[in-house]
């Protein structure tokens, strides 16, 4: 860490503990210069980083203050999915939001998009065009069943950040990380067998389960802390599970870092009723801390996690180049793997692990995080702002998504139909359920840098709830 | 069609009618010239081609003969298959063959590679590159669920070519042909489903019926005119059969091309039995006769067809592009595709879709048919001249695979350790069964333009197998 990251991280801490408090003058520069040894522009640096958390806002001519905080939404209520296990719903929704390609005319606020027009993405593009420029070019050929080697040497580095030691004949390449989840499934479960989620939980996992004829039981999920290990130990004892699929780190919709004691509590619960982890780590790099949160696989002692991500949030979803490092099954994996789609394709692998290696990917991603939490403060305010009283909200520790929820009984699907008029579309909350619940919750993307544009599209939204409010004050009493 | 291809037709046909015999005489250039009322440019076009495929051989100052035929090889025996479904062996060797990534010290004979050196693929490379110089560009992108409308736009004109008039909507991109019959099956099969398969058939596809947990009965088929549907016709009155999963046009491994009335007389007992169809027809742009052979979903009234195909056999497999035509099919089979990728990868199916366009893939199309049929002759000659007396072979109609039958019990996994040894690989033939019969067969691609040194690797294989068959002259006896 650089000397403004540790004077950085100390303020942070000091306000974080409460020595400093909302409307506080902080320490001028000068004297935190003198206090810690150093210039004038490393302490305006750190002030810049902690202006750019939200931390410290300069006022002219009498320094840094901590920001008087706006009263925030409450979190999210822990939902209270039903106790069995269930046949998925919902498929409509997810094939409507899915059909939708890029439209200039549309704000998709619904989709998974990162903001892939960062400058910091260009040596990959450079790359792309470098490769396709030879004839013979290697990413014509079908690659290795495992994918290229040369990327895998990058993934296995970038997991030691994630606590992970792991050799490249561990990893396997996929197509997105979609892939990776859907191999790890098939290469676990059978038809009818029960698969423990948390919820609400990612759709498209969802619809994995339910394509392959799975049941999913869904685990009540705290919006700061993640699953809920007693309502698992109980569903464990009570319900033969194949396996547990979470999303731990930076959770897709909303948004929290499951802390690590509960990473290592959830993995000795595994162990105990010997069941699988389907760990979805596809925005762990994107966590607002550093260094970024340890998955439950670098826990992992005898092969039962499937760790599955990809770069699709990180850098281009369009690329589709997922991995998984899947343990004790990685021979079912790689089966699985081949008979869905053979190889990966290699222009893509090749670009990436160049990359990566050329020491692009870091400076993006701290660019990246940086921009995100900025637009998550932004989005938070704008929900506070716009939309009805009562509205509750998450507090993503990473990512680029807010979870949203309305009063109970409100419908989403009716908000969406009207939405849609205005060129605006969201992703409703019950497809991230697989009994249809969240009917009354929705997802928004914050990923891209924050415009008029986006901001009248939340208002958009934040209108439209409040006139389906308005227009059917007791929601409940339509349910 | 042009005035030498004109003239080119009605030789070939002269000949083949034996008006013209082994070691005639063909009329001279100018005799062609003044009798057709063409230029003598046009007649030594039209030779040319002639020659080009193996029709003609000109001998200095004496004009043109038709080429006295060297014995060909016997075509291989009618495989009889096990007459009950099966669950699928072999994984083992199939992983061995496609852990392979492509190496320089190797002639990979094994795989399923096209040339991707020819340089009518240049704007197709040139194109990837422009992609890629767009910042913002539409490449990094998620993809609309159904693929790339410019895409889908261009395979519905190629598919008329191939007598299918299907509207955008009722296509969906995949991720290669491997996605595409993948989601089909899944579509239609469950666990413990029979699926009838062409025997030989593609490994790929049975070991997705493997991976999947379904059943293969495989039907005996004949080199020269595909599954037998007698046989057929028997299995299904005996068995629930759920799907017949075949390749009709230039079939992989054995090369034929399905007459066009046994395919409609297969889509009558399909119907009559109330099957689905799931039709591999990823070589059939590459069949050597003009116009290219129908597909069976051309006939299809009641959308019981699924066409699977791709560009990686007529571009290039490490784009990873494929698509299906689902028929009735494709709400499952649009869900089963989201669920194994989610979207695909988007540039280079916009690449693909501008070089169609742009006019690029027939030209490109015609070079490899030429190249692809001329390598053939070579390699069955080649066969001819190494390998053991009593070898049989197939006569391929399009594609690049040759399929080489040994004597009864002979061992081609002991010939493969030895190759490997000498830098040779070929594909081994028990992974084209599903009960690992064809032991004493084997596959050898043949899409590479002739060298010396694959003409040695061929020539390797041959010895490599008199060799064995000295050791073990009566192989029948390890049986």
């Amino acid at each position: 860490m650089t000397l403004y990251m540790n004077l950085a991280q100390l303020l942070t801490q000091r306000i974080e503990q409460g020595l400093y408090r909302p409307g506080d003058r902080l320490p001028s520069v000068r004297a935190l210069s003198i206090e810690h040894g150093v210039s004038l522009s490393t302490v305006q640096q750190a002030y810049r980083q902690l202006e750019d958390h939200g931390l410290a806002a300069p006022r002219p001519k009498s320094g840094y203050f901590v920001p008087t905080a706006r009263e925030l939404p409450a979190l999210p209520a822990v939902g209270r999915p039903m106790q069995r296990p269930v046949e998925i719903s919902q498929w409509d929704q997810v094939v409507e939001l899915m059909r939708a390609a890029p439209r200039d005319d549309v704000v998709q606020l619904g989709r998974g998009m990162p903001d892939v027009s960062s400058p910091t993405l260009r040596p990959l593009l450079r790359e792309l065009a470098r490769l396709s420029r030879h004839q013979a070019m290697p990413g014509l050929y079908y690659d290795s069943l495992y994918g290229t080697q040369a990327l895998r040497e990058q993934i296995a580095r970038l997991l030691v950040d994630a606590g992970c030691q792991l050799s490249i004949g561990e990893l396997v390449v996929t197509t997105g990380c979609h892939e990776a989840l859907s191999a790890s499934v098939r290469a676990i479960c059978e038809p009818g067998d029960i698969v423990a989620v948390d919820s609400p939980s990612f759709f498209g996992a969802m619809q994995t389960l339910k394509g392959l004829g799975m049941k999913a039981l869904e685990i009540p999920t705290d919006p700061l802390t993640g699953i809920s290990l007693q309502a698992l130990e109980l569903a464990l004892e009570q319900w033969p599970i194949k396996a547990i699929q979470l999303t731990p780190n930076c959770n897709n919709p909303l948004g929290y870092v499951m802390p690590e004691a509960r990473k290592r509590a959830l993995l000795t619960l595994a162990q105990r009723f010997d069941v699988a982890i389907i760990e979805d780590d596809v925005y762990g790099d994107l966590a607002f801390s550093y260094p970024r949160p340890r998955t439950i696989k670098s826990f992992d002692e005898d092969g039962r996690v499937l760790l599955c991500s990809s770069f699709s949030k990180t850098l281009a979803p369009g690329l589709r180049i997922g991995f998984v490092a899947p343990g004790r099954y990685l021979e079912r994996v790689l089966h699985m793997k081949y008979i869905g789609t053979g190889s990966t394709s290699t222009q893509p692998q090749l670009a990436i692990a160049e990359f990566i290696k050329g020491g692009h990917y870091e400076p993006h991603l701290r660019r990246m995080r940086t921009q995100y939490q900025r637009s998550r403060d932004l989005m938070i305010d704008w929900v506070t702002r716009y939309f009805p009283a009562g509205t509750r909200c998450s507090r993503p520790q990473g990512g680029f998504m807010l979870w949203v929820e309305l009063p109970d009984g409100f419908d989403t699907l009716k908000l969406n139909r009207l939405l849609l008029d205005q060129g605006v579309q969201i992703a409703v909350g019950s497809i991230f359920s697989a009994s249809g619940k969240y009917r009354n919750c929705l997802r928004m993307n914050f990923a891209s840098k924050p415009t008029p544009q986006i901001e009248a599209a939340v208002r958009a939204v934040g209108s439209c709830a409040r006139q389906l409010l308005v227009e059917n004050p007791h929601p409940d009493a339509d349910l």
